[in-house]
């Protein structure tokens, strides 16, 4: 290919490159999302990289071992429909951890993540929100006199009167984040908190609208998923990671209006809440929770068939059903006990403007819409159903009921395959009884997950997946 | 440059180009609006333009003079949030009527713009949307028998029985625009008949959280607009393109809740509707009107203002002020006499499920945010503000009454700009009053007006601007 028609070609594909960020740029302040300046891949972006490097280069290396440490709990909210989730990922660059672990190399609160002692609360998948997601992490502090969870370098000075102000962490992260990641609060733990062991309790709420559900049906029905069960058939098993046992514990579980003092006559457009509090969760299960109980509201299943699928002696395979989507579901709270969260009032002003500034946008478009739908409505009198759009994969015509479908592969089945491929082995217990350990590397996500994997497998019931 | 860099550089551009695109994809698809394939500009854009050119050649060209063709009216509805505004632009593809064009000229419903006719009854703006835009333009017809509106070629066969079922217009035209564009009815009328000229009265909604306004005292004061007055104040002159009076007709302006059975206690997040009714408007009228409202909700302007405003003898020139933003307006009735609008059962039950799909998104999301406002007003007890969100350009901090404000350039000073120009001419009347005749080109739109400016003198009154 001649030189000319090279050059015209980069000419031509740098132009366009120009127009479709300049697109993308639009799209992304229209949603009110992200202020990220350069898209990650662009050219613009490689520059800036480069220019960082150089940068980076001249600068004197930040000396962190002059600094003290201390290991702190971080309260952290973030819109997930932007993200593929919130860990870190092998084949992407948008997540929410990356972004933080950006702003965290960014302000130097850490020096690198390996080092940094960190720990997750939850594990939220592609889509999904949360309004606390917790993490634990050691980050430079100015306390050089000590205090809770603090470590001081053994050459740097010990003063005896009480230092300067700790950093103002939340908002120096908080600068540097995209506007839908923000940290709320903070708060000083013991050396040995670990935000995914040492949460008690975690809360999520999805959220749908009523359309032609009998919500009250759904509200009976979701009582059954209290107390502890093996939830097996209301997960997606992820053995090749580990998880090998599937009982857990829901604290508390309601179906109720979202806001209160709901309209009447009953109105389909009305947003309804499931909430659910338990002490840990499997990947999915909330949005497994979910599809059964929109599946019991439409009238397609009876509510025994929570009980059912919750009897793994009877049900020992999942059949198969779509789970519900990801983007109505929050992470709305973790809890931790002994935790003293420092007030944040100027953030979290902030963070209630932009919250509020979106929810403008999102809720003048949505009675746009709803506008329209009145409208029509007035000469198409058909029954709202709306419970359609939040089923995962497309509608089948005829309804089959879950316990006559084709059934997916049993737990023992997963074992053996991965025993085969000797990722995990089965030993004798002391009673004689089969234990399975796992053993070797992890699939994926390896590199994330504690070194400690005994202390994972202790705590497997209080383990946190992707829901 | 040598040759290897250069195939490197197409390379890597060519990657970034097909990673932003994907992006762009996604933004879009999040946003639900639209399903356009290819970004304009694109080089599959341009490919796939070239195969069409290729193709168009190959295929015989469509002989519409065999064809009758009729007179029709087309209601349709459409999401402008991610459009530059109804009419076609020259520095931009982004429009409705780019999109409608296509669609029309796709199904060869007609031959081409310049000779089909074509009317429309509003024009609105960037981001605004609209459920009732109407458009009158003449389309290919099975009607070979002749009907209301239809002109049947001369050496075509009159038929003594009645013709086929005329063409599916509304069908055949929704499967080919985006899915934020929907024809919703069509009509035959007579072929004198214009969504310009004959359009009765046109309604627009506008759409904004309670926030902490005085409701009330805006649903007192809005009546204030109706009748007959000099909106010069209200409004962006458009003095360029021949708009040189400004009284206009309000036939009902109201303030109310957006649902029935508001909620109580008062709840900052009720959604209100400003609904008014009129025989035709300025450019950005409504917004202006909007934001007079809004500084009369929040006290910072007097109800009186708007009485101010509207006489143009005491204000002869505007003072600067924002107007509200585009995206909460609607264009929402367009009313004609006389026009029998077909019954489009099956194409309005799939609009209501577009629409329904998004409004779940939207008010899913829109609850999500909620529910953390919601949590972070547990422990943050200000009052909710929220107009500031509604107001274009930035806030100020100081309020300055609006008529202590600078004042923008009167109407007598832009009429002489332009007359020095030549473009406009001033003549002497009958009476020996003055009176300014438009003359030559208009600025940007000239090719898309009618062909008749002193029949569009001279219903002036009744023409829609960009609202």
């Amino acid at each position: 290919m001649s030189e000319e028609v090279l050059l015209a070609r980069v000419k031509a594909l740098e132009e366009e490159v120009g127009r479709l960020k300049a697109q993308l740029k639009v799209e992304r302040d229209g949603a009110g999302t992200g202020e990220r300046t350069e898209a990650p891949g662009s050219f613009k972006h490689q520059e800036g990289e480069e220019n960082r490097a150089r940068q980076k280069k001249r600068e004197r290396p930040f000396d962190f071992s002059a600094h003290p440490r201390r290991h702190v709990a971080l309260r952290l909210a973030y819109l997930g429909w932007q993200y593929q989730g919130f860990a870190v990922q092998e084949n992407t660059d948008n997540t929410v951890e990356a972004r933080l672990f950006e702003a965290l190399l960014k302000t130097k609160l850490i020096q690198d993540r390996q080092t940094s002692n960190y720990h997750r609360c939850g594990r939220t998948d592609k889509g999904v929100s949360a309004f606390s997601q917790v993490i634990s992490i050691d980050l430079r502090s100015t306390q050089c006199g000590g205090g809770l969870g603090v470590t001081v370098p053994a050459d740097v000075e010990v003063k005896g009167k009480a230092s300067a102000e700790e950093l103002p962490y939340v908002k120096m992260l908080n600068r540097v984040l995209p506007q839908d990641i923000r940290i709320l609060q903070w708060a000083p733990v013991e050396s040995g908190f670990s935000a995914r062991f040492d949460c008690q309790s975690r809360t999520y709420r999805y959220y749908f609208p009523r359309g032609d559900l009998d919500v009250e049906l759904m509200a009976e029905a979701v009582k059954r998923y209290e107390g502890t069960h093996d939830f097996r058939n209301l997960c997606k098993m992820d053995v090749g990671n580990g998880v090998l046992q599937f009982q857990r514990t829901i604290l508390s579980a309601n179906v109720q209006p979202a806001q209160l003092n709901p309209t009447c006559p009953i109105d389909p457009h009305q947003l309804y809440v499931f909430q659910v509090k338990g002490l840990a969760f499997l990947y999915h299960q909330v949005r497994c929770m979910m599809a059964l109980l929109l599946l019991i509201g439409q009238k397609l299943e009876a509510p025994e068939i929570i009980d059912q699928l919750l009897d793994v002696e009877k049900n020992p395979r999942k059949p198969q059903y779509s789970m519900a989507v990801d983007y109505p579901l929050v992470l709305y709270d973790c809890r931790f006990e002994g935790v003293n969260w420092n007030n944040e009032r100027e953030e979290e002003t902030h963070v209630l403007n932009s919250l509020h500034q979106h929810w403008v946008q999102n809720s003048v478009k949505t009675q746009v819409l709803l506008g329209m739908i009145q409208g029509l409505q007035n000469t198409n009198t058909e029954m709202t159903s709306l419970q359609c759009w939040l089923m995962e994969g497309s509608r089948q015509r005829k309804y089959t009921p879950l316990l006559e479908r084709p059934r997916c592969e049993s737990l023992e089945s997963r074992i053996q395959h991965f025993v085969k491929r000797g990722r995990l082995e089965q030993e004798e217990g002391e009673n004689g009884e089969e234990t399975t350990v796992f053993k070797g590397k992890r699939s994926k996500h390896s590199h994330l997950t504690t070194t400690n994997q005994l202390q994972e497998q202790n705590h497997e019931a209080k383990t946190e997946e992707n829901v």
